[in-house]
């Protein structure tokens, strides 16, 4: 088990003057992914379910589709390195995705846009409804879940949830990586996804929705607030974006026919 | 002038009851920056200061050093796409950058590491310091100065300072990008950033460090919390970093000797 917070002596300044105290700072963990002896990626995360990051990212990605074609996943803490070996050849499929990142290029933790991939995503099939009363009770018992948060405040989660209960609660500082810590997750203990519902500390940008959607997801939460593009993307795949959820109050963007009375 | 949000009819929930109402989102702009004929990037950003992105973020990745090296800036709002046209041959330093892209991979907005840069990146050189009174102002001033959050609750803002004025704010839906928009501007406009300090509304990681670091900016402050790496980076590169500062109250991670009593 990796630390996932590091103290440091710091100055804490206030009006009543000034003193030397002990801080404890979330960490930003490099951790790099090798798919078949290729190395794929470094990406920098909180150093917790990292397995379920590596075998969510490689999901998120189109690397790989189900449990079945992972052959052995060996993870080296220590090193923050991930091997994820798979059946079959997957020279083509990785030799693709080195070119979509030359395509859509990248920078420091900048968002980039896939539009073909929006096109070619089908819309999310459920007749999942929750009860407002529903939405408020799981969002308060998940900003009261985050651990790492109440030390550091320097970090992001999610869950996945069904109407009554979270299911899955993961961590990170980075918004997808928590993301994709839980269908990482989803894949290798084959949770179904179907009919849940996703919560999110971070904005939901379009990516977020892709991803949601690709799962079927019909859900997604957040006490944060949706860009102009997630919304739209929305409405085209047929999810229910729900932001700004603070207290007893929300506000639906999309699909509202999923939200009900208590 | 683009709009800089766009408006949704959303459905409002309380506890009093629903109702439809006209919400205000943050927009969500694909935008495509071609260096010398070579498209470089397509990056999701807020549809403002675009220029200043473009080269901002061109600066970020190393491919421009200076404002003599631009030969002309062709913008279009419209189709968001911007052409920069630069003396002399490039070709050497594109592929270089393609090629780090490769090697450093990328994600849909996870951060990625960049061990290399950090290492090669000199010191900061500064004596400036500051009173704790003026950064409790500044972050106040800077805290009130977002048009777009106020009215969306949904973009990251950035500063650039002296003791007492903020002296450019940006806004931008990604925390790198509003930085990136301070630094395009000081490139085009020659505002020099030694003696100067930078406010961000998110997170400090170790990549923001170290573009503040390549202007040579002696102090950075954050309403929000550091990483771990971010406040190692920021000790070997002699940076202040200032976090969590709320009201009259914030903690100084490193440097400390930059801040000074009223």
């Amino acid at each position: 088990m990796m630390d996932e917070v590091r103290e440091f002596k710091i100055l804490r300044v206030t009006e009543e003057g000034r003193c030397e105290v002990e801080d404890v700072v979330a960490r930003e963990f490099p951790f790099t992914i090798i798919l078949d002896d290729q190395e794929l990626v470094t990406m920098l995360c909180t150093p917790k379910d990292l397995k379920y990051l590596a075998v969510g990212f490689l999901s998120s990605e189109g690397l790989i589709q189900n449990k079945e074609e992972i052959r052995k996943i060996i993870l080296d803490e220590r090193r923050g390195v991930v091997r994820v070996e798979t059946e079959g050849d997957r020279g083509e499929a990785t030799d693709l995705i080195f070119k979509r990142l030359i395509t859509s290029g990248c920078g420091s933790g900048a968002s980039f846009y896939r539009a073909a991939d929006t096109l070619n995503q089908e819309k999310v099939k459920s007749e999942m409804k929750v009860s407002a009363g529903d939405i408020f009770a799981l969002a308060k018992v998940f900003q009261q879940s985050s651990q790492i948060y109440r030390e550091t405040h320097g970090v992001h989660s999610a869950a996945l949830c069904d109407n009554k209960n979270i299911l899955i609660f993961t961590e990170d500082i980075g918004r997808h990586n928590a993301i994709d810590k839980i269908f990482g997750r989803c894949t290798l203990e084959d949770i179904p996804t179907n009919d849940r519902m996703v919560i999110s500390s971070g904005r939901i940008s379009s990516e977020v929705i892709l991803k949601i959607a690709r799962r079927n997801i019909p859900i997604v939460i957040s006490k944060s607030t949706p860009t102009d593009l997630a919304v739209d993307l929305a409405i085209r795949l047929g999810v229910t974006l729900i932001g700004f959820v603070r207290g007893k109050k929300m506000n639906v963007y999309t699909e509202s026919w999923r939200v009900i009375g208590d």
